[in-house]
C-alpha cells in the first residue's frame, strides 16, 4: 500500500527572527525538515508532499537530492487548510501520515507505529503527556481510544487537569480525509482551517482514534524560537552521548559533545571535554581524542592519538598516527601508520608516509613526504606562485633541516638532507646534501 | 525628588578568602558592586552613599569614575549602624534606598518599584518566595502589607512553614530613617543593630509596609562565598543567552557561551559553544564565531566567519572576512572587506587590504597591507630591533614568497614580487622581483 | 589490630564493552581500583586482598607499587564465593573489610567508620537511601538496627516502599566470615554464593549489624557501564570544583572544570572556562588561567598569567610570568621569574632567563636563554641533526633577529645581535653582530 507523508513546511517562524525559513534551521548541523525526511527515508512506498511557503525556494533549494512533491501554500490559513492544499496529490485509499518540518525528532519507529492502525475505520493520532499541559488541548479518552480534543478554552476544570495533549501528528486514511477536509471551518477566533478539528468528526463517525505516544516528549517537540531550538539540540546531543557510551565509548562529559552528522566509534575510544564531530567520522580502536578538537568528515585508524585543539578535516588517519596537539590537517591530508604531525602544523592536499614526522610549525601543502621522512620545525612548502599550485616529493628517509623554504615544484630525493634554513628550488638527488644559506658573518662589539 | 542610593559595602567577606574586598569580586567580569552601580544608574535624580570599611581603598580605587559619596564605617557593628553611618550624608526628606554591595542583580526596574511607595506612611521591602527559608526571617503579611519580619529562632511552628522571606533591601523616608535608626539596639546574640528592626517599629507605628518580590529569586542572592559566586555567575550567563536567543541568535549550547560585558548581534549569527566575549563587541549579520573563539572589544561586520580557536582583541573587521582558525588578532587590527587571516597567524597594530591573504604562521606587525595582496606562509615583519618598533608597508596585490623577513622599516611596492626564504631589508619597487637568498648547493652521497 | 581489606575485582564488566578489566577504568584519570586502594592507604596496618579474575594479569600490571596479596577467583560464582576466596589469606581474628573495585568512591573516613563497630558481637553494613530502590535489596531495620535485607522479589508491599538499600559493602570479623561463609548456598535462581546472605546468619545469631550512610549516594555508587562511569566523573569533578571555590578559587564554571590527580591553589586564583589540570599541579597566588588551558605536572609561581589555549606539561613556572595564547611548554621547560613564552610557541628541555621573551611562532629546544634575551619571532633552535640532539645557549640580553635558525651545539654570547633571516652555525662573541644572510638583489618590472 502506499504511504502518502504531508509534511507541513510553509511557516514563517516569526519568532526566529531570521531570513530563513524556519524550517531550515538546524539541530545538529543539519535542517529540521530534514530530519524529518531523513526519517520518513526508512519507511518503504512512500510519496512525500511537503507543503511550502514562506521562503518555499530557499526549502527547495536546501533539499534538492530529495524527492519531494513540492505543494504550494500560498496563504496560511492554517494547519487543515495546508493540508487540504496536498488532498489533490494524493493517492486513492492511501494511508496518509501528517508531520511538521519544525517538529525534527519524532523517529521513523513512531511514524510507523502510527500507520498501522490506519483504515477506513480507524485512524492514529500521536499525544504526549506534559508536566505543563497549560495552552494545549487535552485529549479525552473512552474505553482506552481517544474521544475528543478540547481546547483549553473550551476545557471543563476537570478536563483542564489532563495532562495529555494533542501533536497534531496523526496518520488516517486517504479516503476519510478526501470526506473531512472539505468540512472543515474556519469560524473560530483566528480564521484558521484546524487540521484537529477532523477528530470531532473521526469520533462523530464511530471511527476508532488510537492514540500514540513517544517515548521522550522532545520527540514531539516544536520549534518556534530558538532557545527552544537549543533544547532540542541539546537534548539530541545527550541522546547521541548516551548511546557512543551504551555502545562503550568513554566521553570526558557526555554535556560536552557534539555529534553533527554521523559517527561510527570502535571499541575503547576515549573522548575527552569540547570535542565537536562533523559530517562523516569513522573512528577505529582506541583512538584518543584530546580536547577541544574538531573531526570532521575523516577517518582516524585504530591506535591513533589526537592531541588537543586539533583540527581534521576530510583526511585518512592511519593506524597509530599522532597529531597535535595545534594541527590542523586540511582537506586531502593523508596519514600512513605511525605517522606524526606536532603543534602549529598545517597540511592540506599531502600524504605524509609511514613513520614520517612533522613535528612543529610547518606549512605541507600538495606535497608527498616519503617513510620516516622528518621535517624540520619552521618548514614551509612553497607551493603557490600567486597563479598555481605546485607539488613538492620529499624521499623516504629524508631530512629536512629546519626553518628550510622548498619551493615547488620540487623533488628531494630519497635520504637527502637539506641544512636548515636552506631555499630549495631545485630538485636534490637522492642521498645528497643541499644547502641554500648565507655564509655567517660576524662584527665585533657592535652595538644595537 | 531627590533619591539617596545607600550601598553597604563595608564586610571582609572571610568566606571569599581573598586579599580583596568581597564587593570586588565580579560577576561577568565586573565587580559586584559595579553592578549594583550600573544599575542604579538609570534611576534619575540619585545621590549614592557607598558605605565602606574593609579595603576601603581598594574599593574606591575600582570605582573611579563614578559619583559616589564614601562613608566609612570603622567599624562592622551590623546592617542598621552602617546605614547609621550614611545618616548624616542623605538629603532632608528623601527617599532612601538601601542596596548591598554583595547582592549584584538587582535589576533597576525593581528599585525604581521600591521607591514608589515611599512617603511618610508608606515603606517598601523587598522580599523573596525560597523553596527551603531555613534560617531567613520569614514575613508575616496581614491583609497583603508586611506586619512583621520573625527572625527563624523566634518564629513559631506556623511562622516557620512560611518561605517568604526578607531581602534587607528596602526603600525608606528619610524622615522615618533619622527617626528609627537612633532607636536601634544591639541588645541581642551578635551584638549589631540590625537594619530589618526598623519594620518593627514602622508596623507599630502604623507605616505601610509594601512587600515587593523579584522575577527571580537570583536578583536578591547575595554572594558570600567563591560557590554562590560561582551560582550567579552561571545563573547571569544563562539569562543573558536567552536574551540572544529570543533575539535571534543560534547559540549552540546556552550553557557554555560567556559574555563579559555588552554584546550586539544582528541577525542569523551562529556562534558554537565556549566563545567568550568580553568588553564591547558588535556583530553584524550572518557573522558566524566557531568553537572556543574569544572576541573582545571589537566589531566584526556582516558576513564574516571566524572560525575555531581564534582571538580577537580590540580589532575591527570588516564584512566577508575571513578568520582563523588559530588566528590571533591583537589589538590595533583592521581588516577590510574579504580579507582573509588563516591559522597560526598573528597581527597587531596592522591594515589588512580589501581581500589580501595572510594564511599560514606568520607574524604582521606595525603593517599596512595593500589590497589583494598575498603574503605566503612562515613570513615575518621584523618591526622590532631591540629598542624601537618601524612599520612594514606592503603594496596592492604584492606577493609575498613563503618564508621571508621582511626587516622594518621597509615598503615593497604594489604588485611587486619577493621570492621565497628572502631577507628584505631594503625597498622593493613596484612590481619588482625582489630576491635575497642564497643559491643552493649540493654534496652528493653525503652521509648523516 | 590487624584489618584485612578485601577488595572484589575479578568480574568481567560485560557492559563496558571493553578488552580492558572494568575496575581499570578510570575516573579523574586513575583506575577505579586504585581509587579505592588510595582510600584504603589511610588506614593502619590492613593488609590488602585483591580478589581477581578476569583480566588478573592486567589488574595486577596497573597496580604495581601498591602492597596486594592478588586472590585468585577462577570461576565467577558471586560475591560470597569470592570473598571465600581471600578467607584462606585472612589474619585470625582480623576486622575485615569488604570493599569492590568498581565502587570507586568510598571515601576512607566512611570505611573507618564501619570497622569502628566491629567484634564476635557486632558489624556493619553500608547502606544508602535512594529516590528509586527498585531492584536493590531492602534494609529492614529493629531498634535502630538492621534486622534482615528483603530482596526485591521477597519483599511485601510494605518493604518495598522502604528506600534504604543494601551496597554491599560491610565490616565483619573474621571469626565470624570464616564460621558463616562456608555455609553460603548457591540454591538460587542465578546460583551464585551472595555475601549478603551473611546479614541472615548474623541476625538469627544475634549480631548486632549497625547500619551506617555515606553523605552521597555517589560514595556507594557502582560503575557497570559508561554512562555510569560518566555520572560519577562529574559528580566527582564537581565535589572537587567545590573544595577549590571553598578554598578561595574563583572558577569561571564549575561545571566545566577538569581534575584528574592533584592540584594545589593559593589565594585569588583566576580558572577561566574549560582548565583541566593532570598528575600533580601546584599554583602559587594570584595566578590566572585562560580558557581551554591544560596543566600538567607544572608548579606555576604567583602572579602569573596564562592565557588562553596553552598547555604545558612538566614544567616550573617561576613568578609573574606570561604564557600563551596558544603556546606549548613541553616537559623541562623552565620560566624564570617575569620571563614571557608568546603564541605559537613551543619550548622542550629548555629555561629561559629572568624577563626572557619568545613572543612568537618559534621552537626552542634544548637551549638555555639568558635574562632579559630576546628572541624574534619565527626563530627556530635547530636542535635536532637526525641522530642527536645538540644544545643552544643565548647568553644574557642577545636579541635574536626573526626567523633566525640557530643550529645546535652553538653559544649565542651575552648581548649579541642576531640579523633577522639569518642561520647562525657557529658561536657568537658576547656583543658580537652576526649575520648569515644573503643580499637582496631586484629585477624591476618583473611580471609574474
Amino acid at each position: 500500500m502506499i504511504t502518502d507523508i504531508v509534511i507541513l513546511a510553509a511557516g514563517q517562524g516569526t519568532r526566529m527572527r531570521s531570513a530563513k525559513p524556519k524550517v531550515l534551521h538546524p539541530i545538529a548541523g543539519k535542517p529540521m525538515v530534514q530530519h524529518v525526511l531523513d526519517q520518513v527515508q526508512t519507511i518503504p512506498n512512500t510519496r512525500i508532499h511537503l507543503v511550502v511557503g514562506h521562503g518555499a525556494e530557499q526549502v527547495q533549494s536546501a533539499l534538492q537530492g530529495y524527492d519531494i512533491n513540492y505543494v504550494y501554500q500560498h496563504e496560511q490559513l492554517g494547519t487543515g487548510h495546508a493540508v487540504a492544499q496536498a488532498l489533490p496529490f494524493l493517492t486513492e485509499n492511501s494511508r496518509v501520515l501528517i508531520l511538521y518540518g519544525d517538529v525534527p525528532l519524532t523517529p521513523a519507529a513512531l511514524m510507523a507505529t502510527l500507520l498501522e492502525p490506519v483504515s477506513e475505520q480507524s485512524m492514529s493520532l500521536l499525544t504526549v503527556t506534559l508536566n505543563n499541559p497549560q495552552g494545549y488541548g487535552r485529549i479525552v479518552r473512552q474505553n482506552g481510544n481517544i474521544a475528543a480534543i478540547v481546547e483549553q478554552k473550551d476545557a471543563s476544570t476537570e478536563q483542564l487537569a489532563i495532562t495529555e495533549v494533542n501533536t497534531g501528528i496523526m496518520a488516517v486514511s486517504q479516503v476519510l480525509l478526501a470526506k473531512w477536509l472539505p468540512q472543515l471551518s474556519s469560524n473560530n477566533a483566528q480564521g484558521e482551517y484546524y487540521l484537529t478539528d477532523i477528530i470531532a468528526m473521526a469520533a462523530a463517525e464511530g471511527v476508532v482514534i488510537q492514540g500514540f505516544q513517544p517515548e521522550y516528549e522532545q520527540q514531539v517537540q516544536g520549534v518556534n524560537n530558538r532557545v527552544q531550538q537549543a533544547e532540542l539540540e541539546r537534548w539530541y546531543q545527550l541522546q547521541q552521548a548516551h548511546e557512543l557510551m551504551l555502545a562503550g565509548v568513554t566521553l570526558a562529559d557526555p554535556n560536552r559533545v557534539d555529534i553533527r552528522g554521523q559517527v561510527q566509534i570502535g571499541s575503547d575510544c576515549n573522548i575527552d571535554i569540547n570535542v565537536i564531530f562533523e559530517g562523516t567520522v569513522v573512528l577505529g580502536d582506541r583512538v584518543s581524542v584530546g580536547p577541544n578538537c574538531v573531526l570532521k568528515n575523516c577517518t582516524i585508524a585504530s591506535g591513533t592519538s589526537i592531541e588537543a585543539n586539533s583540527l581534521i578535516d576530510q583526511s585518512i588517519i592511519a593506524e597509530n598516527c599522532q597529531i597535535g596537539p595545534f594541527a590542523r590537517l586540511r582537506p586531502q591530508t593523508e596519514l600512513l601508520a605511525g605517522a606524526k604531525i606536532g603543534n602549529f602544523v598545517e597540511t592540506k592536499k599531502s600524504t605524509i608516509g609511514v613513520g614520517a614526522k612533522v613535528n612543529h610549525l610547518t606549512y605541507i601543502g600538495d606535497a608527498d613526504i616519503g617513510a620516516k621522512a622528518n621535517i624540520g620545525a619552521g618548514t614551509i612548502t612553497c607551493n603557490y606562485d600567486g597563479v598555481n599550485k605546485f607539488k613538492t616529493v620529499i624521499g623516504a628517509g629524508a631530512f629536512i633541516g629546519s626553518n628550510s623554504s622548498l619551493v615547488a615544484p620540487v623533488t628531494i630525493g630519497e635520504g637527502a638532507v637539506i641544512g636548515a634554513g636552506s631555499t630549495i628550488s631545485k630538485n636534490v638527488d637522492a642521498n645528497a646534501l643541499a644547502v641554500g644559506r648565507a655564509r655567517q658573518i660576524s662584527k665585533a662589539d657592535w652595538k644595537k
